[in-house]
């Protein structure tokens, strides 16, 4: 079937709602060139102010998913399960879920992005593992995931090419910021993935895309309306970004951070275990995707499972195998960055707020991160939170500490971190790590 | 000064206001390609759901203008006006406009267009006349200008490049329906005119692009505004056109009828005299030029005067002499279709509707203009209106003519013409030509 590109541009800026195969033929054509760059371009605007509706936006997903190459573990003897996030400041669950799943033997093929914006990126803390692989070619990931239950690599050129096209083009006609666009950006490399269900982790707050629990709500049901309307099983938990989750933010210092908590350690400063979150998270993550694979039927048991797996060392041995047969690669050679700073209260008072952006955007700064794409990461570099939200402090205690290789990018970092850290006159009440929980409607029947 | 393009999308998608300078910047970056084909199209379509205000629209005329070569008329001794018209079925007033206004004294440099969509081009039916040239230079047109106050010549690719760029993207991104960006095209090259005034036929109706008189309004005030805010003395009519203008379409033909108008010939039928409405609105239209060069001061002498250089021969003579400068152009050597046809009323009754629009496709089906840039036009290819709103008619009356060098156009032809004129019970009363007139301001005062 063949379309007039105008005519469904003005289709779409009209109000109308497209059919599947007008949906598929503007992926496939965009793909192949047939529906230019502008027009797309026109399509995409019209979109950011019109909108989709599910049904257009999980056929958007689906074409964008069919646009390229994608694995296939439909042999696999049981469920296939991967976590998203939609990106936070010192989001390193990945590292722990991973082992922790493959623990659980839930088959996990994690395809994961570098650094984008603010937000770190999974494969770079990989990759700041000396010796650590994760440009795998497709028949070693197919291999390490059907053999030991997880792998993780990068994108790469084949998978979902439409999405690649589009989003280097919304990046640059400001259609960034358009939900069923977004949606079908992160779905369409799930479903390459094979999956048969998704734990989905929705951040909100002053270190997130979405600034409200309400907004991250609404992008959360459509990320899950789209993966079942694609055939994936879907969880979404709505979580709090209004600070830094746990000890680090960096690439190395973040691997050390997830490396210690399977060890079982924990890092506590006047009475509050700063590994307390990421493992919380990583455990409240981990119980849904156990869930999702039947591993387990109810989230209690799922949640004492994933907690027993962590400290009974066997998630430990799950990643050191990693290291292993994606390496070989040698975690005690850790990057440490060469200079290093702290910024000090100038008063005393309660931690009031974080501007977590800030502080992610700070990171970037010392080298965590890429301002453009040919950038070279520092995986030495980061930040060390030293305080958290609602803690009593005292002025001159040190709110946190930095580090880069770059002695240059400390000046940078200093100034936008003294801002960061806000402090008042009264504690704030604590906030929940976890605002919300959408479960799988096959479950919660 | 310089921009970032996503910036500027994003201003405009979010519903704010350009600066001049910002309108500036898109338009020449546009131009000289910084400013993508793909962001251009995304901006135009921010552009079609946001709008602009009057000031962004000025400023973009003046960019486009700005954007390429342009006339300087301005060491001439008098005021230069020129007709324009939103594009009409039949509509040829600008072969009468033109000599009339050399007859006048009133210089009038008219860079004229093809025909478009439905609708015919001043230049193809000028052409039409064996050995008339359209493709000036430069040179030749100034001082055609000069010597004789009227000479016509087709857009070259020097004038307005970025509305000629931007004109072939908005036609395959769906965002020809704009009035910014259709006041911004016409305006620019009536700018590089180096006018001093302007008078618009902006036309409504079943055979227009507006289809109602407040849509027509709407657009002429838009024109008006950007106009004088770019130093044109402006005024605007809202003309009818629920039918074709006057007995014929067509390139040779319209040239024809003119022809005949110029000799004070009429072409009475049953008491009506087909050659009226383009008589009365050629005179309207040059009757306000007339005023706005100040070579009268009140309407009513304006018309007596277009009238009589009418009458009197001497727009004939003005005629005349064009076809030698322009020439030398032999218009008794006028091509004639091989090939014609005829509608007949299937019923008694009034013309009650013209279904304008299709009978201007009927004449681009017979070769009066083209269906894509490639085309050849038939220049004796046309219709003759046989019949006009508001006549009872007999069955079996003639209710048109079609002709055409293709014995094949003219069965498609009478498909398209056969529902064309809506023959009724009742009469309807004669609408006006001229709904509205939106006079230069310094001249209603």
């Amino acid at each position: 079937m063949s379309f007039i590109p105008a005519e469904l541009i003005k289709k779409k800026k009209s109000g109308g709602h497209h059919s599947r195969e007008e949906v598929a033929w503007i992926v496939r054509s965009f793909t192949n060139g047939d529906f230019k760059d502008y027009q797309m371009a026109a399509w995409a605007m019209a979109v950011w102010f019109n909108g989709m509706n599910d049904d257009e936006t999980a056929a958007l997903t689906e074409a964008m998913f069919r646009s390229g190459d994608h694995f296939d573990f439909s042999h696999l003897p049981a469920a296939r399960v991967d976590k998203h996030s939609t990106g936070g400041v010192g989001d390193k669950t990945s590292l722990l879920i991973g082992p922790i799943l493959a623990a659980a033997e839930v088959y996990t093929p994690m395809i994961s992005g570098r650094g984008l914006g603010h937000t770190g990126g999974t494969l770079d803390k990989y990759e700041s593992i000396p010796g650590f692989r994760v440009n795998l070619s497709r028949r070693e990931f197919e291999s390490y995931v059907t053999d030991h239950y997880f792998s993780v690599m990068g994108q790469t050129k084949d998978i979902c090419p439409a999405d690649k096209k589009l989003y280097a083009l919304r990046d640059v006609t400001s259609t960034v910021d358009c939900l069923p666009l977004i949606c079908a950006s992160i779905m369409s490399k799930k479903l390459a993935e094979s999956l048969t269900g998704l734990v989905l982790d929705v951040k909100y707050g002053s270190g997130a895309l979405m600034k409200t629990i309400s907004e991250a709500r609404k992008l959360a049901l459509l990320l899950k309306t789209t993966g079942e309307k694609n055939g994936i099983r879907v969880t979404a938990l709505i979580t709090n970004m209004n600070e830094p989750l746990g000890r680090f933010i960096g690439n190395a210092v973040e691997v050390q951070e997830c490396y210690e908590i399977l060890q079982g350690r924990s890092h506590i400063v006047n009475g509050y275990d700063f590994y307390q979150p990421t493992r919380d998270l990583s455990v409240e993550l981990s119980a849904h995707a156990i869930l999702l694979a039947k591993k387990s039927s109810d989230i209690v048991h799922a949640r004492n499972l994933a907690t027993e797996l962590l400290v009974s060392g066997a998630a430990l041995r799950s990643f050191e195998k990693l290291l292993e047969y994606q390496g070989p690669a040698e975690i005690q050679k850790r990057p440490v960055a060469q200079f290093s700073a702290e910024i000090k209260a100038r008063r005393s008072g309660f931690v009031t707020n974080m501007q977590t952006e800030q502080i992610g955007l700070a990171g970037i700064e010392l080298g965590c991160g890429r301002k453009s794409a040919t950038d070279q990461v520092d995986h030495s570099a980061g930040i060390e939170m030293c305080v958290h939200l609602g803690e009593k402090i005292k002025s001159g205690q040190t709110l946190c500490r930095y580090f880069s290789n770059s002695q240059n990018s400390l000046v940078f970092a200093e100034a936008m971190l003294s801002q960061a850290i806000e402090i008042g006159e009264t504690g704030c009440p604590r906030q929940s790590l976890v605002a919300d929980t959408l479960a799988d409607s096959r479950l919660s029947r």
